[in-house]
C-alpha cells in the first residue's frame, strides 16, 4: 500500500478508510496534533496528472512579503484564469468566492426584508438601451437582437406595473473595449428601483443603507474569510460610517481644488480624480464609502431629472467604495413628454426609444434606483487590485474561456 | 376640485390630501366600508393615456366560468404581452411574480441550509456546450461567441475546484423554434451540482428534499398570492409526498403499459407519454411531484453516467409536476477517459469538447446535479396554462419586446 499511495499524484481524489488513533507525541506539521489516521484501506478517485499547470502553493503565496525571496515565484494571472479549476482550490480563492455568495445573499434579503420584490429581466433586447454604444448583436432566428448592458428599463416598467420596489441580480454584459483593472465585458448587476414619496433621498438612502447593513455583515458574518483572503493579499479592513457619508458634487469639487486639482463645476470626475477624492474623503471623514449626490445635469444620461430648483444639476448620485465607484444611480423622469424634451437635447433619435418613453404614458410613480457591479463591491471590499480575482471565470475584451 | 377629478383618466397616479372620516352608513361597494376619505387637496401626479390599450378589469377576468356571459370578454396573451405594463397591474400577475420571487428565494435559502455555495456562470462562452444545436452566436468584438445553453460546463468545474455543493440562479438560452406553451428561448435556471461520497442518490434526494421544502414553503407562506391567482385561473392545490415518490423507468413503462401505451424499453418518454404518466402517478399515488429515475443510457446526453450493474441504463433521472418535466439531471462522468469513449460513442468531434475534458484531469470527485427551469416550476405549481403568464417578459421564437 505505502508503494501505491506513493505514486499517487499531487491533486488527486482518495478515499481513506482509517483509524482515528491518538498519537504518542504532538504532531508539530499539522494542525490537528492529538490524533493521526490508521489506514486500512486507500482508493484512488480519481487522479490528477502528473504535471500539473501550477502548484497551488505557488498560486497560494502572499502577494505582498517583507522577504524578497517569497516574491521570486509568482503565478500570473493568465495562467492562473487559463488554469481556474487548479487556482480555484488556494485558501484565498475558496474565501473570495464564499464571501461573494455572501454579497448576494445580504443583498436579497436585506432589500426583501425592506419590501422589495426579485424581479427577472430578459438579457436579449430588440434595441440597443442606451443608444447603440458598445452592445453585443446576437443572431436571433432570421433577425438579429441585443445583449442587455443593464436592467434599468425593465426595472423601471415594474416600477410602473406597481411593483414599488424591486430588484435583480444577473448577468449585464457591455461590449467595451476596455482592458483595465476593473472592466469586464460580462459581470453581475445587483440592481434595484423603488418608487419614492416625497424625495428622491428616500431612496439614495435606502440603498445606502441596504450597502451599510451589507459591510456590517460581510464584516461580522465573514470574518474567517475575510483573514484567510488577508494571509495571501495585504487586506485593509473596510472602513465604513453608519450613517453612511452623503457629500453634494460641489463640495467634492472644492476637495479637490484644495488638494491642488482643478474641475469644472460642470464636469465629470476622471478615474483618478475619484480615487485621490476617495483618499482625501478617508483621511477626513474616516470611511471607504460614501455618497457623491447632485451630478451635474451635463454629464448623467438624457433620462435623468433635473434639480427642480437648480436646472444646471441633477437628482442623481454615484457611491464609491476605496475611491472607486461602485453605483451610478439617479431619480428618473417619469413624464413622457419630459423625457422626450431631454432626449432630444441629448440628440437621441426619438424613433428609436419610442417604447420606452411610451411605457410611462399609462401612469408611472416618481421613482429612483441604481446598479452596482458584485465584482467590484467584493474586489474593493477585500481592496484587491484586480476585478479578475472576484469573477469565477471572468470575460473580457481578450479573454472569453475556459 | 370635482370638475378636475372627473377629468383624471383611469390608472393614473394621484397624491391624495384627505381626512379619515367615519361613515354614517356601511359603504357597500368597498371592502373598507366604515371609513371614508374626504379629500382637501388633489394632485395629479402622472396622468395615463386617455384610451388604454386594455382594461385592468378585462385582463382581470376570470378565465373559467360557469357563466358564459363572464367568458365574453377576453384580453389575448400577445395584447397582454405588448402592455405587459398595463397587464402586470392585474391582481393575479402581482401575486404570480411574488410567488414566482419566493420560489428564487427558497430554492436559494434551502440550499444555503444544506451547505451549498452560490456561483455566477459566464453566459458569453467559446464553445457550444451541447454539440451547437440550438445556440445563439454572438459578435464578439472581432470574432464570435455564443450563449450559454447551460451552466453544467462551469457547475461541475466549480466542483472539480473544491466548492462541493454549489448553486446558480441566471438566464438561460435556447436557440429553439420551439412555439409551445412551455418554451421560451431564454428563462431562468435554477441549477445545482453536488459531489457525493457513496451512491448518487445523496444529490437525487438532496434535489427532491429541495423541491419538497419549497413547494411547502410557497404553501404556507404565499396562500394569499395562491388564493388571488385563484379567483382569475381555476387553480387545484399542489400535491406532494415528502418522502418524495421516486419511480424507475421500468414501473413508468409498466404503468403506462397497463394503460393501453406501448413505449419501447429503451425509448425515450414522449411529451403526451409524460401527461399520461403524470395523471396515473397522481391517481394511484395522490402526488403531482415524482422524480422518474434510471432513465436509458441511450436516451441521454454522452455525459451521463452508466448504472455499473447494468450497461443499458444510467444513473439519472428527471423530476415532475402536474406530469410535466421541470428538472433533468444526472451523475456526470468524471473520468476523461471514460468520458472521451463515450462522447466517441456517441460520436462527437472530441476536439471541439477537448477543454471540458481536460478539466477532470486534474482530480475531481464524484457528482451529480440538475438544472431547473424557474418559470416552469411557477406555471406548474399554479396549473398555469402557458409559461407566457410566468415570464415577466417573456421571448419566444417571436418574441423580443418588450
Amino acid at each position: 500500500m505505502v508503494k501505491f499511495t506513493g505514486n499517487i499524484t499531487k491533486e488527486s481524489i482518495i478515499d481513506v478508510y482509517a483509524t482515528v488513533v491518538k498519537t504518542a507525541t504532538p504532531i508539530e506539521s499539522c494542525t490537528v496534533r492529538d490524533v493521526e489516521l490508521v489506514a486500512a484501506q486507500l482508493w484512488l478517485v480519481s487522479p490528477a496528472r502528473a504535471q500539473l499547470p501550477l502548484q497551488i502553493e505557488d498560486a497560494a503565496r502572499p502577494e505582498k512579503s517583507d522577504d524578497p525571496e517569497a516574491l521570486k515565484i509568482r503565478v500570473n494571472q493568465d495562467t492562473r484564469l487559463d488554469n481556474r479549476v487548479l487556482d480555484l482550490r488556494t485558501p484565498a480563492n475558496q474565501a473570495i468566492f464564499r464571501l461573494e455568495a455572501g454579497v448576494c445573499k445580504l443583498f436579497r434579503d436585506l432589500l426583501t426584508q425592506r419590501g422589495f420584490v426579485e424581479i427577472h429581466t430578459p438579457k436579449i433586447i430588440s434595441a440597443a438601451s442606451e443608444g447603440g454604444a458598445n452592445v453585443f448583436t446576437v443572431s436571433y432566428f432570421k433577425s438579429s437582437a441585443y445583449l442587455a448592458q443593464s436592467p434599468q428599463l425593465y426595472k423601471q416598467m415594474a416600477i410602473a406595473a406597481d411593483f414599488d420596489k424591486v430588484f435583480t441580480v444577473g448577468a449585464v454584459f457591455r461590449a467595451e473595449d476596455s482592458n483595465t483593472h476593473r472592466h469586464l465585458t460580462e459581470f453581475v448587476g445587483l440592481d434595484l428601483e423603488m418608487s419614492f414619496k416625497h424625495h428622491y433621498h428616500e431612496v439614495l438612502y435606502t440603498i445606502a443603507g441596504t450597502l451599510t447593513d451589507m459591510f456590517r455583515g460581510l464584516r461580522d458574518q465573514f470574518a474567517a474569510e475575510i483573514a484567510t483572503v488577508g494571509q495571501q493579499y495585504r487586506v485593509e479592513p473596510f472602513k465604513f460610517l453608519d450613517p453612511p457619508l452623503r457629500l453634494e458634487f460641489p463640495q467634492a469639487i472644492q476637495m479637490l481644488k484644495e488638494a491642488g486639482v482643478t474641475v469644472g463645476e460642470e464636469d465629470d470626475l476622471s478615474t483618478p480624480d475619484e480615487k485621490l477624492l476617495g483618499r482625501l474623503v478617508r483621511a477626513k471623514y474616516d470611511t471607504d464609502f460614501y455618497i457623491l449626490d447632485k451630478y451635474p445635469l451635463a454629464v448623467r444620461p438624457f433620462y435623468t431629472m433635473p434639480d427642480p430648483n437648480n436646472p444646471k444639476v441633477s437628482n442623481s448620485y454615484d457611491m464609491f467604495m476605496r475611491g472607486e465607484e461602485i453605483l451610478s444611480g439617479a431619480q428618473r423622469i417619469h413624464d413622457p413628454d419630459f423625457l422626450t424634451e431631454r432626449a432630444k437635447h441629448h440628440g437621441i433619435d426619438i424613433s428609436k426609444i419610442a417604447a420606452y418613453i411610451e411605457s410611462f404614458r399609462l401612469g408611472c410613480p416618481p421613482h429612483a434606483g441604481g446598479g452596482i457591479g458584485m465584482e467590484r463591491v467584493v474586489m474593493l471590499y477585500l481592496g484587491l487590485d484586480n476585478i479578475r480575482k472576484t469573477s469565477m471565470f471572468p470575460r473580457d475584451p481578450k479573454r472569453v474561456t475556459p
